[in-house]
């Protein structure tokens, strides 16, 4: 499994993902689930997936072809809007389903595979995307302002909670790492590293970009605080008025 | 959908479930998903049950019509074990799958059930089973002392962080309702009224049966604290090491 969300605020982006890939327990693994095209005053893209490992390498792959071949419409570093960039990610997705599909079937895998394209692209905000296995995709709002994608339920409360487009960028960069934490403990095949990108509209580069490992003194500060912090609050709820 | 949890601790049992059942977001009603058996000074007996509507009725309705007839085997009142009624619930099912099960095959409906039976009978301690939808079941240790059916994840890391079986039973309580508010403000198919049962153990009877409905003054409470405590907790968060 994986766990990935992006927000879309109006300081700009955060995007996360953890790295544990598994094909049953007994095969776990390390994968990065975040790559990241930049071009100098110009754009930064981010893409997140979860999914089939294969699917989603092979659809990385296509798009990587094309930043390397300098394909004018296809390549990442050059369509000239992030919904374009999108498109481009759908038709990958369409291209690995029309060389793979049939076959997996045939095998009994399904075709599983969700991605998240955030970033901006000069001329245009910042913007963020989920794209889907039939490759087609929606765009966030400002009512919804965040996708996630893979193990997502464990880690939506604090979201629902604490995020909306006024949120800061580091409260935000917060939020995540508490809602990857709570699907972590939750679920044993989302796991560290965490990879944490935070982007700052109209700056075109990376603001910071964190890989948090095992014993990561902010991350296990943070991890403590909450867990005190909610045990003392849970301690502090009002008794019921009912006699048990 | 729904959402029901229990919870075996060495002060007795909590139980808790939604009353939400949905076929589509345009056909949501309001079923209770507890019911209860119960002989003074000899049994408490309580069934959770969460999965297709029509099959949990069906189910139950075996299973109270075997109570009706007083069945020496084959009553909730009269098994000599909680182990024993486990077994009656599964036979339920198996029976009901007997008869629906091509049929529902046919109409391409997934025959799924789930469902919690806690409970104390005089000679035992009190027990704590899950059964599935092919009759068999697993029972509750001192290392996993609660099960959940239905919409499960949004509500599991509270219990996971809270409850074990030296927890309270008011505090379980308490833990319950927070759990169930997570689910109920994510999944708009999980809603109220909530059942909420606490059993104290070698009582044979119902310590509290809560029927929590709209506005309900101390679930209003219980929310209002639980929402702002997270808040100021997160507040207080410390910041990163890291610019941004």
């Amino acid at each position: 499994m994986t766990y990935c969300l992006a927000m879309a605020l109006d300081e700009g982006l955060v995007l996360a993902s953890d790295s544990r890939t598994n094909a049953g327990v007994d095969h776990i693994s390390t994968y990065r689930k975040m790559r990241v095209w930049q071009k100098d005053d110009d754009r930064l893209i981010v893409l997140l997936s979860a999914g089939n490992l294969a699917i989603t390498q092979a659809v990385v792959a296509i798009l990587e072809q094309n930043v390397r071949a300098d394909a004018t419409d296809h390549s990442m570093l050059n369509v000239d809007s992030l919904q374009h960039a999108a498109r481009l990610v759908g038709q990958a997705v369409r291209q690995v389903y029309h060389h793979d599909g049939k076959a997996l079937k045939e095998a009994g895998v399904d075709f599983t595979i969700s991605l998240i394209l955030g970033g901006q692209i000069k001329g245009e905000e910042p913007r963020l995307f989920m794209i889907y296995a039939a490759g087609n995709f929606i765009e966030a709002t400002p009512e919804t302002p965040y996708f996630q994608i893979g193990e997502t339920k464990y880690g939506k409360p604090i979201i629902d909670r604490m995020v909306n487009t006024k949120t800061d960028l580091t409260s935000a960069a917060k939020c995540a790492l508490v809602s990857l934490d709570s699907t972590i403990r939750s679920n044993m095949t989302v796991g560290l590293p965490i990879d944490l990108l935070v982007y700052r509209k109209d700056t075109f580069k990376v603001a910071t970009h964190q890989v948090v490992r095992d014993h990561d003194s902010y991350f296990e500060d943070l991890r403590t605080h909450w867990g005190k912090g909610i045990r003392e609050l849970f301690q502090r709820l009002p008794d019921p008025p009912w006699e048990i």
